[in-house]
């Protein structure tokens, strides 16, 4: 059996290669490639994907699954081979449960409403992009349907990006963060000219940035022998094995903290990816444990700790010495505050760590009940409006800042908002757990001894790549599956101290 | 019978697609790749390595060249049909004719060979290599012997590279070469004092450096659109579509033409392989028609445009821009003549236009005596050094820069030398024929006006991509097959000027 097991392996790790050549080609397209090389791109890139998706639903996987599943869960649910057979199933599934006719469709239809979105917010027109939202819910409600017949399609497209997340427990979760977090944004409204911004805006070299942005990730832990940074239009990181994570960011001339916090954002992502087990490289459990546990990494290099207090004393000198002149009369404390400026905002990739999650709560609160068929996309910008008035008590001025703004919903990718919040939530608890692990946190962060934070991410968390479910992973690390309460506390007492309240 | 061609250039379009997808691995692991992306990398060029061949060797293709074949030549020998089959056919049946145990041998031994290579160079032990040449020679030779059996073995392993051309034909060629070369070297030898290159030595700002090469490179035509250009180990050029090609230059901080020829050289293949016609894009016919026609382009930018009198004086305010305060001083003569410095040397690669060949003379006499089993590995060095001191009157010290200079032979790579003489001769055969159809030629190149330059070359060579045999090629472009005559008369009137002989 074990023989079988080592074959099933041969077929995944050949397929995986293929999977991380694919992986170079979109990293060069979006990082390095001149624009001529776009349609010999398209055609390199869909002739590989072929070859991947081949090579990944070969019949003999399943059967190799099949024949090799008791045997692993003998070896115990933790074992493993368990963990291994457990996530290679799923993903083959899904893989294989999709008639490619279906697949073929909803390519088809994901590039006519990719296009339609961009018309549409081009002209701030949602009429035009209406009928092929409708046309997107339609198709994950179907996929959802091929995946799990009979079950609720929204826990379905849910459990695609959170693995073993249903709506019933989202539900309270991201109910109590909405209902935790307004009360500070509206005390916070209430005193928005305590904490000025003004410090990080100015004209800052852009090479300055990008070499301010390299000493920054290279102090956190990135090691750049296994990876490197670059800049492209939004930041993303991905990784081909992992010795080879690659994280990118982007620069604005008059707004600092926009590759600062770019930079650290994705560096939280891809100490994550360097951080499995060498002997899970090639093998399923190589990848994080889901999405919201990737973005509870990010956001925890990006806020918890790139927007403290002590990161801000450690942050000082090195602006001072990329940007000279500009930062000689700053004090630490007026850093801090700079950068941690929050008040309502039409836009949630501009949105600040107490606002943020209000913007999920509306995404969330729409794409629920346009899958249960409650909401028809055509009405979506008066819902959306309506639950921008409630949470934020402002009214985008178009659709184009309002339900237009985000490309997710035209590529049939429903379910993934929740993650952002829930990665905040499991952030909110992993620095809880932390502080009391590491009683001197502050001072190590302020001392730029940022070793002992990435070892203890990596103890509770990286080395286990995607061994278990991201509940099961953070009851490991903190002894209980998410919940809100810790991050809303970790909001209050940074923010009231902040505007004082 | 149009329905199965076109069925085989869809077979041939999805190999040639993920053959592109295997250069952008290449590329990125020369450029851009971090250190420990290389074990990762291995597995996903093996494995894609394993697609692409199995794609290219598919017996449906062989079945259709069959069947398509005579209808093809019914178009006419020069119609696009029948240059498509006589080149897919020769690429088909020498991916197919090799078994694939052979295959395997001789990726082992290469490799084996390579490291082998490696260590002999570092310790200058010619002994320690000598057992993996002797080797690699067996293969080279077995080679030949699959892919045309009782064929002369250095007339098949040359066609490689050349194809169409004979050791009958390729004798008298580089004998020429060499007769007329010696002489000029020997005068120049005598006057050594009357050239100087000390101002291209000192201290060269290598981002300043870069920023050059690309604004020259720019002015000679290459569309960064359609291509980039970074700095690796040792330049090179790869493309991945007519309209994504992108070489490398290198910079040496004491040595200005490092990088400023590198990059012009590098962009003669460059402009080469962008200027095949849209309607060869995914055919066998969109790569050059060989390795010395494409050694021509290169050369005859670097050395023929490149090192030319008015170019130097096109090239004089650029390099005072560049590096200010370093060149107030420089007469474009002087930099004519600073760029122009020849004289015998123990290495190929820093070789000057007048002695470059006798390098070549002596590798071809040797690799010949090789592969006819007259000469043994063991000797090589002994030959070398006979041979050094007849083109040149200089011994090397060591085997490290003599017989293990080059890595080539360690990788069986026999036969692809004589290209790069090829190359010359065509390139002062081109130099000669565009000389007398733009008279104003000097003038054009002066002003940077390189336009018409380039078009020339796009329309006598390049816009036939791989239509024709080399020898063929040249016939149309210049009205005669490879002779060695013009650039023997080029570099004869160049120099007896520049030395005073």
């Amino acid at each position: 059996m074990r023989k079988k097991f080592d074959e099933l392996r041969g077929l995944y790790e050949e397929a995986a290669a293929l999977g991380e050549a694919r992986a170079v080609l979109a990293w060069d397209q979006r990082v390095t490639m001149p624009p001529g090389g776009a349609p010999g791109r398209a055609r390199s890139m869909s002739a590989l994907s072929r070859v991947v998706h081949s090579k990944a639903t070969a019949p003999e996987i399943g059967r190799l699954i099949d024949e090799t599943w008791d045997w692993a869960q003998a070896e115990g649910p933790d074992s493993f081979e368990a963990a291994y057979l457990r996530v290679l199933k799923r993903d083959y599934d899904r893989a294989t449960k999709l008639p490619s006719a279906f697949v073929g469709e909803s390519a088809a239809a994901a590039s006519a409403a990719m296009s339609a979105w961009e018309a549409a917010k081009k002209n701030s027109d949602f009429s035009a992009f209406a009928p092929h939202l409708e046309k997107m819910v339609d198709i994950a409600r179907r996929q959802a349907e091929y995946l799990a017949p009979g079950k609720p399609h929204y826990d379905t497209l849910l459990d695609l990006y959170e693995p073993g997340m249903r709506r019933a427990g989202l539900d309270p979760l991201l109910g109590a963060l909405a209902d935790g977090l307004k009360p500070v944004a509206a005390a916070i409204a209430e005193r928005s000219a305590a904490v000025s911004d003004e410090l990080m805006r100015g004209d800052f070299d852009e090479r300055a940035q990008l070499a301010l942005a390299d000493e920054i990730v290279r102090e956190l832990g990135f090691d750049f022998s296994k990876g490197r940074q670059d800049r492209s239009m939004h930041p993303f990181t991905t990784g081909f094995s992992l010795s080879d994570v690659r994280i990118t960011t982007w620069t604005m001339r008059g707004w600092l903290p926009a590759s600062i916090y770019a930079s650290i954002h994705e560096c939280g992502h891809a100490l994550y990816a360097m951080g499995a087990p060498a002997e899970f490289e090639l093998t399923p459990l190589a990848d994080g444990a889901g999405l919201g546990v990737h973005e509870s990494q990010s956001r925890f290099w990006e806020n918890i700790v790139g927007r403290s207090r002590p990161f801000c004393e450690w942050l000082l000198p090195r602006l001072r010495k990329y940007f000279p002149g500009k930062f000689d009369r700053t004090s630490a404390e007026q850093l801090y505050s700079a950068v941690n400026k929050s008040g309502p905002s039409f836009i949630r990739v501009e949105a600040d760590e107490v606002t943020y999650d209000m913007h999920i709560a509306l995404r969330y609160r729409l794409e629920t009940a346009l899958i249960d068929g409650v909401l028809k996309a055509k009405d979506v910008p008066e819902a959306w409006n309506a639950g921008m008035k409630e949470y934020f008590g402002i009214v985008p001025g178009n659709d184009a800042e309002g339900a237009l703004q985000d490309v997710h919903w035209s590529q049939g990718t429903i379910g993934y908002f929740p993650t952002y919040s829930l990665g905040n939530l499991m952030a909110g608890q992993l620095a809880e757990k932390m502080r009391a692990d590491l009683p001197d946190m502050d001072g190590l962060i302020a001392r730029g001894e940022f070793q002992p934070v990435l070892a203890w991410l990596r103890e509770r968390i990286h080395r286990h790549g995607a061994m278990y479910f991201p509940a099961d992973l953070m009851k490991k690390a903190v002894g209980k599956g998410p919940e809100a309460g810790p991050y809303i506390a970790y909001i209050k007492k940074k923010y009231s101290a902040l505007y004082g309240f």
